[in-house]
This record gives structure tokens, C-alpha cells and sequence, in this order.
């Protein structure tokens, strides 16, 4: 069974972006990977390290996952756990710096973008080594996969050369001949399996409620997966949807129009056709978008019910959710204690091992 | 009792330069202060990652903490531990890359001259960041005072600012005021003590064999302490003086000339008057090369004598010097882990601490 690792910042409560862009693959991929969620606390600091952000995390991190075990991620399939708890990632990330160097991550072209976000001028030591930390995550559960966008595909570019140069500099290849007859993975020379970028084809972005291409937190045009059903009526009937309609009798879009985007990203099968009916109504004026709205803060609720009451179950044994963080760090720190032992063993450095 | 971190890269076999250098302070050191000898080998891999000079670390710590007890530093005083051993160094190092910036590191004045001696052109991320896993190591066991040439108090500039910059974010004085009753240490606001360069006044630097300013491994112009008493003879009967100087009855400098820089290192008191009178007599043409030369080998020899049965006692017992090692980085352990703890609980990483 291959490995998958993905995962994301803990910045809080997750929205509906975050179901279409990536926790509704993931629900899919754990019946078929072995798959490990990371919570990426230590990649938080890189951007805010002040206190005012650190001491929000413990609060994001159980937001963050109550919506993991709402969507259907499920713990006895999935491992979750918490990146700053696990010492190894850190011993990992310092060996891995030595394998790749100063200009080749200035040149990321992700460092300038994330810059700009974050209003950054001048890059801290750890931003600039934001990639060298995630080849750290990445292999240190020694993940075959990790399911990112396009804008990350050169994360996992730098993560595959790392992996390749240990290889080449630790692996059974450089190793003197008298040490051939290890029965372990290192037989075939290699200490990492090279992971490959899993770019999903048919995830799109979804848009905000304000008509923003992204919809993002920071933006405030999001519908969290926790949201009431009140809270997603009033910010449905808010909805930006094609500015240049004044009136229900207009010719409408329905390209780029969010509200029919919401409407196919969450439409269930069965009123399919309803949507395709209302689209066209849409097109020649013959609707309103109040009706539309309406139309859409049912379907929107109806998806996020079941969601709602799973969260709710969890929401009341926080305990759970602690035993469930927990155990997945567990069991994700066992599994970097075991690379780090080999990557030691490889690089000789194994001095009390033996 | 105030705490020092010093330490070395595990280059092998100490030589003359390092007793003078630093060994000779440490043994003083040792009485006066908590020290922690630090056997730096992850900070090896920043400028020789390779296979071919990781594989040597190994033998390369256990010549080094021979030379280590040899001299007299006592384990039952100090601490020597080895770093890559502690995994909590590198979370601290993680941690610290987000308080400093890119180009504040590459303002360091060491860095040009570490490329330029050891032939790299292009630093890797771990050369760059070789300060931050530096001031790693100090404040993993919240050293007050670093023992260091002028040529490295840069590196505890930057450490001082870190420890600040780590204090301001994170520190008591930062904390929301419902939190004022922790009965920690953080009371003060400060969760790291800014450390301070000892700088000792009179420490040379010594020179080669050959004459050249410092005596080095890769300039092969060493004496080392585990030296048989004819390699001392050999090496000395070879060594450079005047150059000026033909005939025995040439006046000769004294000035710079090694052998007398030597005399004047290691010769006991009772033989100040001796050495004396021998200068005297080099600077009239009245004593030749060789005399002068037979009597350093005696200098010398009587200096080594002992330290060489003490090195031959633990060599004796090569599983005492592993118990030393051991037992001293697991000492180095538990502090770093209160350390860390500390740190977590500063930036409320404490997750499943409560």
C-alpha cells in the first residue's frame, strides 16, 4: 500500500474551499493509500512567529480537526498528527539543509508569492527553509505521494532532490562493499522512496462568497464547514452573483457566477437536472436570484448537516479528539524514528547503536 | 554555579595548538564553572556532508574525548556530549531559523572565510544557517558564557540575538496578564539568559611545525598529544626556526620562531631560567639549531608523559569512554528537554503537555 502525506497550516475552522480543494480527496485516498495528515504547526512560525499566532494554535489545531473527523477522515484509516511534537522531523530537516543550498531556494518561485501575502520584506532563515522542513515531513514517513495543486508542484521538485542526493551521497551504492549483506531496504541503494506530486484533475478552486477567486479566511468570503444553517442562509443571501443583473427579469451568467458554482460543487445527483433547468432560466432572465439563493442555501445545508451532526457528536468528547491527536502522533513519531534510524545508520552516525 | 558551552568538531586526534588554544582554559574552566563540552559533529556535516567524512566521525569522536580526558577535563566536572545524539538541539535550531533573517546570516564575516578555506562556492542552507544551530547548542543548556576566539564572538553576537529576539516574543512580558502566577523562571521574562564571549586575554594561537601562524591538521604541521615520544623528536629535530639563520654562530630571532614559542608554552617554571638563557644565547650565535631543538624534544616529552599514560589508561578501557559519552549526552539530554519544554510552554506549543 503506498503512502500519501498531505495535510495543512492549522489556521482554524476549515471552509468549504478546503472540502472541494482537498479534504474530499482525501476522504477517497484513505480507502486507498495509507494515508498521514499532518498538521503543520512548525510551518505557521515561518510566516507568524509572533505570540499572538502561536498561542491561537492549540485552538486551530482542534478546530481544524474536528472538521477532519466531520468530513469522514477517519482515524482508523488515516493517521493525523501534530508536526511539533515529533522531534525527528526537526533532526531531519537540519541534515536534509546540507543537501541543497542557498540560491536553489531563493529561486522557489513560492517564496516571493508567500512574501507578498504575508506583507514579509525580509525573509527569515526559516522561511527560506520553509521546502527544506516539508522534505522533511514528507520523508520522513517515506511517502511515495503527496497530493498537492499546481502551485506546490515545485515543493515536491525540491523534496524528490533531496531525496535523490541522499540517496546518491548515503545510499548502498556509496557504501563500502564489506557492508553488502544488510537485509534491509537499503539493499536496493536507496534510503528514500522518490515521492511523486499528485496533482488531482478534477479539484478546482472555489470561489468566495464576494466573487474573489479563492475563497480564504483572510479574504472573510468564506462558508465554514461548521457554519449554522442560519449563518450559511444570511451568507448566501449576501452572495455576490453576476454584478451587471439588476433585475430577476436580466439575461444572467452563469460562468464565474459562484452561486452555480456552489451549485455544481455541491448539487447531489438527484437534482442534477434541477440545477441544468435553473442555469438556463438563469441565462434568459426568467429567475430571480433570490429564488436562486434560497435553491442554494437548501442544497448547502443539506450537504452540511450530516457534517454538522458528526461534528457535534465530536465536539461533545473533546477527549476523543485529544486520544485520536494523540495516537496519530504516536504513531507517526514511530515511524520517523524509524527513518531517522536508518538515515543514521547511513550516514554513520549511529555511534550508540550498536 | 554559571554554566559555559564550548566544544570542537570531531576532527580526530588533538594536537599542541588546541591545548594552548583551549583545552589548557577548559581544564581551569572546569572547577570554576557547570561546563558543557559540546562534540559538534552535526555542524561536520555543513561543510563535509560526505559519506567519506561522516563515516569517520565515529573513530573521530572517540580520538578526540581520548585527548578530552587525557588532558585532565573530568568527567565528573564537565559534561561532554555529542550533538547529533540530542534531538532537541535541532528543534531548538528549527525554532531559532524564524528569529533571525537571511541576510543578517549572510552578514556573517565567518561565512566567506569558512567557503573560501574549505573551497565551496555555493553555501549550502545548513552553512547558512551553521550560527542558528550554533546558538542552538548554547542556549539548549542556557549557557551564560561561550569561551571563544576573537574571531567567533560574531557567532555569539548572534546568539545574544537570538536569545533577546526569542525573549521579546515569547518571553513573561509578552504573556497576557492571567497568566502572571506561573512559578517558573519565565517570572523574570526571560526565558533565556543572554549569554556572554569569554574571550581569554592569554591564549595564543600556536604556530606549525613549518612556521606558518597556526598549527592546523589540514596544514600537517601538527604535534599531537597522543605523539610517541620519537614522532615528537622527529617532528621537532624537523622543524622550521630562523630561516635567516646558516651556522650555528649566526645571530637568530627569537621573535616568531617557533621553537622558542614552543619553549615558552611548555616549559615548566623551574626551567624559565633555562629557556632564558638560551634565547640569549640563539640571538648572540651561540647555541646552534640542534641544541636548542634536543632540548625542546625534552620539554615536550616531559609535558606529554603524562597525558599520554592517562590516554593509554582509557584506551585500555574504550567502554568506560563510550559509558563517559553516554552518560554525558544523555546529562546534555535532560537539560535540553527542560529546555524545550520551557520554550514549547513560552510559545504555547504545549499541546498535550497539560
Amino acid at each position: 500500500m503506498k503512502r500519501i502525506l498531505t495535510g495543512d497550516r492549522p489556521t482554524g475552522k476549515l471552509h468549504l474551499g478546503h472540502y472541494v480543494g482537498s479534504l474530499k480527496n482525501r476522504v477517497r485516498l484513505q480507502d486507498e493509500y495509507e494515508c498521514f495528515f499532518i498538521v503543520a504547526d512548525l510551518h505557521t512560525l515561518t510566516t507568524k512567529p509572533e505570540l499572538k499566532d502561536t498561542q491561537e494554535l492549540k485552538e486551530n489545531i482542534y478546530q481544524m480537526v474536528l472538521d477532519y473527523l466531520s468530513v469522514g477522515i477517519d482515524p482508523e484509516k488515516a493517521t493525523i498528527y501534530v508536526q511539533s511534537q515529533i522531534a525527528e522531523v526537526a533532526e531531519l530537516a537540519i541534515i536534509f539543509g546540507n543537501l541543497t543550498t542557498v540560491p536553489r531556494l531563493e529561486r522557489m518561485p513560492t517564496l516571493k508569492d508567500v512574501m507578498r501575502d504575508a506583507h514579509i520584506t525580509i525573509p527569515s532563515y526559516g522561511l527560506l527553509g520553509y521546502p527544506v522542513l516539508q522534505a522533511a515531513d514528507i520523508l520522513m514517513v517515506r511517502s511515495h505521494l503527496v497530493p498537492v495543486g499546481k502551485d506546490q508542484v515545485s515543493h515536491i521538485e525540491i523534496t524528490r532532490e533531496i531525496a535523490r542526493e541522499f540517496n546518491r551521497v548515503y545510499g548502498k551504492s556509496s557504501q563500502s562493499t564489506s557492508e553488502e549483506s544488510k537485509p534491509t531496504s537499503e539493499v536496493s541503494g536507496q534510503v528514500f522512496p522518490v515521492p511523486e506530486a499528485l496533482v488531482p484533475e478534477d479539484l478546482g478552486i472555489l470561489p468566495g462568497t464576494d466573487g474573489k477567486a479563492k475563497m480564504s479566511k483572510s479574504a472573510g468570503n468564506v462558508i465554514n464547514l461548521s457554519d449554522t444553517a442560519g449563518e450559511v442562509e444570511k451568507k448566501v443571501m449576501n452572495m455576490y452573483t453576476d454584478p451587471k443583473r439588476i433585475h430577476a427579469t436580466d439575461p444572467g451568467r452563469v460562468e464565474g457566477n459562484p452561486v452555480f458554482i456552489y451549485l455544481d460543487a455541491f448539487g447531489p445527483e438527484n437534482l442534477k437536472s434541477q440545477i441544468s433547468n435553473l442555469k438556463s432560466r438563469y441565462t434568459k432572465g426568467q429567475v430571480g436570484d433570490i429564488e436562486v439563493k434560497k435553491f442554494l442555501v437548501k442544497v448547502l445545508n443539506n450537504f452540511l448537516d450530516p457534517i454538522r451532526k458528526s461534528r457535534a457528536r465530536f465536539e461533545r468528547d473533546p477527549e476523543l479528539v485529544e486520544r485520536i491527536l494523540k495516537e496519530g502522533t504516536e504513531k507517526a513519531r514511530s515511524e520517523a524514528q524509524k527513518t531517522l534510524e536508518e538515515v543514521k545508520k547511513a550516514m554513520k552516525l549511529d555511534y550508540f547503536m550498536d
